[in-house]
């Protein structure tokens, strides 16, 4: 049974409350390191989308140029909010864990996945098909919770007496699996893996590396709450590569 | 003027004392994974080991079968030493600061820095000019403290109240630069990069990546004093790259 902790009710409605669900990608500190990680020109594209959320980028990858993007999410919910919102001719969203998903061989030019594959137990597997799926000269590019935020497991700070921020703790780095997370004031299953198997996974399946960037927050979001601390350690990890012609 | 830290007396009896300087690279916790990512055939290859220390890869390098080993660094009393124990024919040593080498280009078939480039305050220009030494198809292998290591500067555990370690913190991650830390026993000023610019400096240099691998302690060492923390968090980071041909 995959975790679908986004039909919960709650947890959606926190969710929804979040900046990257009401602003879409502009309020998604990520987004402009993301985006320069795109091929340049999406003309003609088939696109896979894996826990595409909102559909944020799929409407992107569209007004991009994209002929068709599959946007996959496992939440229904999710799902119901991407058709009413981001729905544009050429996209299809369709209920799935990305574990159970089967595709031909080469049938996508580009495939993206933000943020949701630190909730799957087979990150190499998933690597594995996704790099199958991947037409000759095709882009893979990926988000995702970074492995020094991962480790630990409850993924907060350690605070001072006065409740000020002291560091951020490492621990059980070398130790891969699951962890128990709190997210929007939910439980939710993460899973840490060294950024040996993030990335040697994509070497292994026979891609390219074209780029590893830890994204920093934008210098005009610097000022927002909390935002500055996002300087003293790295949160999310994104990564592009590329099947060899 | 280059920080020269080993060959102070008391710095340079200290590390002579390491298991590493006592046994070679059978004492160097990282050897086993740095040995699996060099070429498996050297024959006829020249090969520049930039911070040679003793001279013990360079010694391994030329028994595998290199043409010759220029092997440089910092300190005379390392290279005095790596004379006395690891001369070998096709083997010369230099003194020299990495920062101050100059050499054609295509002058070397591989290029090793083990656990040196954390001393220096240009890394990407480093990189920039190996890449530039390498012969088309030529490999780089280095070594280097783990951006996770570096990041807070002290390089040490956080304690509880009987001294048992809690977590290793992680702070000051996005601002690359100067840090000084405490090793054996001694002050010694090291850089700080994310990870982002470690892999990235590669990529922008025209090398592909290989192999990213952050080392752990092999299995019949983790009986040793204080080996099993080293499972806790990353200490070193092990690239490999490969110029096109």
């Amino acid at each position: 049974m995959k975790q679908n902790r986004y039909d919960d009710p709650v947890f959606f409605e926190q969710y929804s409350q979040m900046a990257r669900s009401q602003q879409g990608l502009a309020g998604a500190g990520e987004w402009l390191a993301l985006r320069q990680m795109l091929p340049e020109n999406l003309t003609g594209m088939r696109v896979l989308d894996l826990g595409c959320g909102y559909g944020w980028h799929c409407r992107y990858l569209m007004e991009q140029g994209a002929k068709r993007v599959l946007g996959i999410d496992l939440s229904h919910r999710m799902l119901e909010r991407a058709a009413e919102i981001n729905q544009l001719p050429g996209i299809t969203y369709r209920q799935a864990a990305m574990e159970d998903l089967r595709f031909p061989p080469q049938s996508f030019h580009l495939i993206v996945s933000s943020l949701a594959l630190h909730y799957t137990p087979d990150y190499r597997l998933m690597v594995r098909r996704m790099a199958r799926w991947l037409r000759p000269g095709g882009q893979l590019v990926l988000s995702m919770e970074h492995p020094v935020f991962t480790a630990q497991g409850p993924q907060d700070w350690v605070y001072g007496p006065d409740g000020e921020i002291r560091h951020f703790p490492v621990d059980h780095y070398f130790s891969e699996g699951a962890r128990e997370a709190v997210f929007l004031g939910q439980q939710v299953t993460k899973y840490h893996r060294t950024l040996t198997t993030c990335v040697n996974a994509l070497l292994e399946a026979g891609l390219t590396l074209r780029q590893l960037v830890e994204p920093q927050p934008p210098t005009d979001m610097l000022s927002l709450p909390g935002m500055a601390d996002e300087l003293r350690r790295p949160m999310m990890l994104l990564l592009a590569a590329e099947k060899p012609l």
